[in-house]
């Protein structure tokens, strides 16, 4: 890595032109080329192939709108592609790396102002640097009464994170639907306020999300249409009242009459969050490490995992749920959660007076009130040297689906050599399957074993009708070709739209499998 | 309305020969080109201006999309600007007419199957010509236990309100998003599956909104960038309780207070539904006319009002919400809501039990759990031959915007000689303002103030802030200038999409402000 990267189709004279350009644009300082520390914190932390595929050629960080505007004639200018990244902390996906190696990151941590905090109608307005750590903090400083709903990874970025679609745990879980307002500027410099927000001086901005008009906030996210400078987020009323629970199933088929009996409770809102069904591997890295209880090559044995199980005092899944309200309101769900469940013999419910001390019940507690954390990365500590990557297919809030679903992730995992580790994030009607293997950074072999297992079981997925809601750079092309009916009419839909809005193809080419009409394959 | 009316820069020879070539895609007796009551069917039933600007040359409708894809292919070779209509019936914003005389409506009320109803994820999936009536029925017939939100009149279509991002008055109000999936037919005639539909034999198509990559259902939404021909919905299931309740306030200020009393109710869901604050004569207008009160010129004087308001025991504003849920629970929320109003003086608080025998109680507890019916258009016989638009500013759930907003527009409207009849439909953190004002259909001079009256109060409400979320086909080019931050960002952006996906201009030219190239003004 030590080589210089430059953007492909670009010289070296250009780059240096326009990277001298930028640095007069945000000051030499926020300008970074040398293939040093600086641009290695862009690199791809954990890369299930080469860390050189995604190898940003440099990295600038404008202060405001107007900086990025500039930055964006310079790429115009020398077709040099960008590519966006708020914190660009989300390790398990590509974190600040580029899809194409070359790129020019433009990192906007900088823009971290906390616009507005409106406790009365329950919003913040927020710049793409805005950490979850920060929101936070800031509320509890000011003596805010709203709770943030944040990734498991309190570093992560409430815009980012937003316009890439991700979940939290609270009933506000779904990052999106509580996303209200957006300025974007697209490839051309334009700076565009979305929905109300296009009303000068709107009283609405930050409480309806759609505007007049087609509504277009959503062709934004996961996308590369704009730049995302700016976001309302609606936030939570602090609840009369908050407890987080557990619920234990002692075999991994219980996960089939466990999701039947849950849907009724989350469609009816007895269970209001984002609620996760966490695997016992998961459950157990936060806290322990494969070589405490198996030290062979290959996945864990059974018995190995009925030792840890025990040891722990774990499920083969483990729920996690919270109730919010007033306490009789709390105590009527509690009670009906405790009936529903009770079917499932072996099951058993825990409750935070009881295990709130342990790690794993600690954070997960957290994350459904909204307190930022870092707990969770523990896991990646399962195996020494640990990488981690996610593989994301939906389903249904579907028991057979669900044990479909993670026996066929399951099996191939241990085929493959790897442990099982995974959750189900239960939003409404539709869970969100995060499949979490952990593997040796430093082993080539073995990440080019865990590339074709992913590899595989996106086409295993697909097959059985399993599309994955968001992916790591390396398997962006190949899930986005599974998204393939009618000749892949959403794709070329997708790419007539990225040809009109970004004719010069500058910006995050192969976001979500879309890349400028040059850089196609046939 | 005898003459022909033909599109614009289109010859008769080629209009006659693209209506020849449409009876040939779906029979003779499903286009309607001669001006008959057939197509008079197609014009606005309470134009404000002239039926005539809305006067279409003739009206065609295809069975399923693979006859949507020829009579596409047809306007795109004589360049017919076609208008799309799924049942057609919102008559308050101009019903099947099309924004600009001359088009061909392309009425899909033939594609009206139920695709399929899922009890246990609880949607449905429809097509466009599916009204709330059919669906209502459909779902009772089946024995199914699915509530739908519906339209105030039920003979709206599921797919056309969604669509045009209508509300309606349980819950799920929001249409849009109870929306999760779409079948869209661009301009060219490629057939896109959005979100998870696109991935073949999907598993959740329709409980998973978002799908991967840029989520583009919203653009089509209120837009003119392809026609929608399948959807899916999202449905509620019934809840194990329900009652509906009213709460009369004395005086035209108290709406201030109790927006701001409520304001918290709604963010908690203490008050889940999309529920209404309705002004008098409105909430009058439903069982009694204008003529039993009053008999003189101009809006109703404060006298005759007071009059009213005792005789029929109603408020200056009154509001109806509903409980749902276990009867513990609703006891407690009933309990909340009658204490936190109860701090106005003269509220009044009234039970199904009391009222629900008055037409109006009748009609919005309907509405609360999802009945379609007809009621609402009673009011428009307030005065002889009344007829009906609506002017629909959005405002954040805040008293004295609430006050701010009602005095702006029923001031204005007793100046211009009508009386104000409206109510705030208060959503979660919005509330949608529908001014309804009634007029004599039969006196141009009447309507021409009319006219009058809502430009100037499309400026006014701008001036402060206030965005209207939907409009009538007269004030479309009017409301979309007023959403024009920096140089009208939002809609130069609109156009650059609309000229990327239907160059030849052929889909609702001017829907939403939103015109061609060629027709746009300079």
């Amino acid at each position: 890595m030590n080589r210089q990267v430059l953007p492909a189709q670009v010289s070296a004279e250009d780059f240096d032109t326009a990277i001298a350009q930028c640095k007069e644009v945000v000051g030499p300082q926020w300008v970074f080329a040398d293939q040093g520390p600086h641009l290695h914190a862009y690199l791809d932390r954990y890369p299930i192939l080469d860390a050189a595929l995604h190898a940003p050629s440099a990295a600038v960080a404008p202060k405001d709108v107007d900086q990025i505007r500039k930055i964006l004639a310079i790429a115009r200018h020398y077709r040099i592609p960008l590519w966006t990244v708020s914190t660009g902390r989300n390790l398990i996906y590509g974190g600040a790396a580029p899809r194409m190696a070359g790129c020019v990151v433009v990192d906007l941590k900088r823009m971290n102002r906390i616009l507005e905090v409106n406790e009365k109608h329950a919003y913040a307005v927020v710049e793409p640097g805005v950490s979850y750590f920060d929101l936070y903090h800031h509320l509890r400083r000011i003596g805010s009464r709203l709770w943030i709903d944040c990734a498991a990874p309190g570093w992560g970025g409430v815009v980012g994170n937003t316009m890439d679609r991700g979940v939290g745990y609270t009933p506000y879980g779904d990052h999106f639907m509580a996303q209200c307002g957006m300025q974007v500027v697209l490839a051309d410099g334009t700076v565009v306020d979305t929905a109300m927000g296009s009303v000068p001086g709107s009283a609405a901005a930050w409480t309806y999300k759609y505007g007049r008009g087609p509504w277009v906030d959503g062709m934004f996210t996961q996308g590369n249409y704009g730049i995302a400078t700016r976001l309302g987020v609606h936030l939570m009323p602090e609840p009369p009242g908050y407890r987080a629970y557990m619920i234990t199933l002692p075999r991994e088929e219980d996960i089939e009459p466990f999701v039947d009996l849950m849907r009724p409770l989350k469609l009816n809102l007895v269970i209001p969050n984002a609620a996760v069904v966490v695997d016992l591997v998961l459950e157990a890295a936060i806290s322990v490490t494969k070589a405490q209880y198996y030290t062979g090559k290959g996945p864990m044995p059974d018995s190995a995992r009925r030792t840890m199980m025990t040891d722990l005092d774990l499920g083969a899944w483990n729920f996690y749920g919270a109730l919010y309200g007033p306490d009789r309101l709390m105590d009527n769900n509690w009670a009906l959660i405790r009936d529903t469940f009770s079917r499932i013999p072996g099951v058993r419910f825990h409750t935070e007076e009881q295990r709130g001390h342990e790690p794993a019940f600690a954070y997960r507690a957290k994350l459904m009130r909204g307190v930022p954390n870092m707990t969770e990365f523990s896991y990646v500590n399962w195996i020494p040297n640990g990488g981690h990557v996610a593989f994301a297919p939906m389903a249904p809030v579907n028991g057979a689906t669900a044990l479909k679903q993670y026996l066929l992730v399951k099996n191939r995992t241990n085929e493959y050599g790897f442990d099982y580790l995974g959750e189900y994030i239960v939003a409404w009607r539709d869970m969100y399957h995060i499949f979490v293997p952990v593997f040796d950074r430093d082993d080539p072999q073995e990440r080019r074993r865990l590339y074709e297992l992913l590899s595989l079981l996106v086409e295993e997925a697909a097959a059985a009708g399993y599309g994955e809601y968001r992916t790591h750079l390396d398997l962006m092309d190949q899930i986005a070709g599974t998204y393939s009916w009618n000749d892949n009419a959403l794709l070329r839909f997708h790419q007539r739209l990225k040809d009109s809005l970004d004719p010069a193809g500058i910006l995050a080419p192969g976001k979500s499998g879309i890349w400028p009409a040059w850089m196609r394959r046939p």
